[in-house]
């Protein structure tokens, strides 16, 4: 008898049929004789009604309360599935954070779980009913309502699954897995059926968005195995699996793009230390975040430096740098904001030498300028102009054969 | 330093707009010094909408997780009203009924409250925060959470007011306090400074609705003084009190009258031991609840047997008592369901002889012929015909000179 945690989000519930589709699908696995508990999101839309009423009667709403009229949105959730279980004949019962208990710290509307209490939801597994768990929400030490802030629902459903030592944590969303790249610029792109946390880690954070970064590094921290499935049709999902052994032999698993950045360079800045921490500086205090950082020296005395920032940014960003380019008595700013940076992800590059050579071959041979390059281990991310993102990412789609199983076509 | 339990209404928070203007009335009374804990409904509208969401999910939804689901309206408003006064520079707290905590039994969906725990609130109070709970819910001993059925609200406050010693419980509704008779039928009517919680009671269960009946016997029970007051305008409102000494010495308070009555007659009914049990006991399995009841000897043989039942039952009533009239071999069964009780209410009529005969006297010369009396220590009604309701209602306000204060006209 195997032990799961489902997650469902706010689209997945965000009707009574589709909720009442929810419990079929809880229904047919807890028939097999699974342990199941499930965690649930607020109806989608809801969390946003609640917040417009706030921001009606308190500009800026005090946290506190924010989190006693948020976390209301999936305690409705989870009363109506255990609702829609039972009368499918499924033995059900609906938790709220609080119940549960999950506590938290006290940082209301970002808290962190802290400790679970999984005393009362073992006794339901064990007497043979569903336990459906509101998510997103706890409740500090003082007894207040807490919440974990956006897709903290995920968050949720991975501490329970570590908690609960659950054989895998399932994530419901609207699509059916994780993909080579976004099937919608590359058509031939194909689900994997495993990837590694990290890689996952990789793909998310480079705009592949499917699960919530947090959640996964906290699947990461505790062996949790994620599966991402789709909540709408059939079919395995990809695994997400902390055993780098287990995931298909491939050089790179897939490529990732984010169309959100932008470029700055501030050019001949007197090469002197300390010179790249007061141009970082006052960036990082406009709370702006950097991505990409490039250092190159042009001359003897000075220095070419270049960073990406999100393209919200870009405005903020070159205000700042061209004000410290006159303190600094630099060269001059220049800034690109048509761009894009593509990336390949793979554990498999570890172990494998001229994959660089091998991207950057596939781009000249279609005549892609490369702008940036920046690496990890398990990833190279070049930067282009935003007019080759598709070109750029079919030809290394191609190029590392990702649209072939490499369970047949490795060795 | 007085402690308030203040309670609002549906209709008092129904909108950001409404919940900013209860949070003015409040900040005002905490400004003068005093210590507030206020009690909020769910917006109005909410509880339907979400007893809707259940009912297309289930449809007789599971009580259990009903309570969870209907426990969110009341959180919400919570919320936003502290959100409110802190917006107003006004310290506030909100709780749910499982924070403050407010212990009942497990009845879901009309829990009885067992046990208030109010030293989170004495806390918040003497560190000169105004305490805002979600009224109509509590928290059973397994941590279950319950509601107190409609209306639950005005419990929720008279059990806090009688938990904090409260020196008085006010209830905000949309009329300003209780009247003499129901003002659209007697514009004369008046609104009385004081009256016992005898007499709310008979007010209450004949039909001039303004508090719940289990609330007034709540408060009667545990010695909480009431105040009827207005949301939407200034005034003292009515003090409901359990000193009769303390009430003004009029022979009557008040006029009350029931426009959901049908009157069910069975003649000929043979005078033995058990006969009224025969004829009620059918009615009563039927779950049909009865209100007057008389029984006149007709001849020495048989009897003649008169009951009243809410209109909506009146045609099950009526084939009960026909099958019972066959069985008993008795007359006939005759009917009425065009008539209305009137009933004159007060603890003056204790201490003065003579008000049935200035009640008879009074609907006598109107020419409104009376079909039944009944009486009790502080209450006499008469069924009659429903045209003459205004009549009666008017020709009675006038003979016990309700419309003037009883200070000065009487001695």
């Amino acid at each position: 008898m195997a032990v799961y945690v489902f997650k469902f989000g706010g689209t997945s519930v965000g009707s009574v049929e589709r909720i009442k589709a929810v419990a079929e699908k809880v229904k047919a696995a807890h028939d097999k004789g699974d342990q199941l508990v499930v965690v649930l999101s607020a109806m989608s839309g809801e969390t946003n009604r609640l917040t417009d009423l706030a921001m009606q009667v308190q500009q800026a709403p005090v946290s506190r309360e924010m989190d006693v009229l948020l976390s209301t949105g999936e305690q409705v959730t989870v009363a109506l599935l255990s609702m829609a279980l039972q009368e499918l004949g499924c033995p059900a019962r609906s938790y709220t954070g609080s119940q549960v208990r999950i506590e938290t710290d006290s940082t209301h509307t970002k808290a962190r779980i802290t400790h679970i209490d999984d005393a009362k939801i073992k006794a339901d597994l064990n007497a043979g009913k569903v336990v459906v768990v509101a998510g997103f929400q706890g409740v500090d030490e003082h007894g207040n309502i807490t919440t974990l802030g956006r897709g903290g629902s995920d968050t949720t459903a991975v501490a329970l699954a570590a908690a609960l030592k659950a054989d895998e944590c399932h994530i419901y969303t609207d699509v059916d897995g994780v993909y080579t790249t976004d099937p919608r610029v590359e058509p031939n792109a194909r689900r994997l059926d495993k990837i590694t946390f990290e890689e996952m880690l990789e793909m998310s954070s480079l705009g592949s968005k499917v699960l919530q970064i947090r959640s996964v590094e906290f699947a990461g921290k505790y062996n949790v195995a994620l599966r991402v499935l789709s909540s709408f049709s059939e079919g395995r999902g990809t695994l997400i699996t902390y055993e780098e052994s287990e995931v298909e032999q491939a050089l790179i698993s897939g490529i990732a793009f984010n169309k959100d950045e932008a470029k700055l360079t501030i050019t001949g800045v007197p090469d002197i230390p300390g010179a790249a921490s007061k141009i970082l500086g006052p960036i990082a205090d406009a709370n702006i975040e950097i991505d990409m950082i490039i250092q190159n020296v042009a001359d003897d005395a000075t220095t070419d430096f270049t960073f990406t920032v999100h393209r919200n940014d870009f405005d903020k960003a070159k205000d700042i740098l061209t004000c410290t380019c006159r303190e600094l008595g630099a060269g001059a700013v220049t800034t690109d904001n048509r761009i894009v940076k593509v990336s390949i992800v793979g554990v498999g590059m570890r172990s494998h030498a001229g994959i660089a050579s091998k991207m950057f071959k596939a781009l000249a041979d279609e005549a892609i300028n490369i702008k940036m390059i920046a690496t990890s281990e398990i990833k190279i991310s070049v930067v282009v102009d935003e007019k080759y993102l598709e070109l750029a990412v079919r030809a290394l789609h191609a190029a590392f054969e990702l649209d072939k199983d490499p369970k047949v076509t490795q060795s």
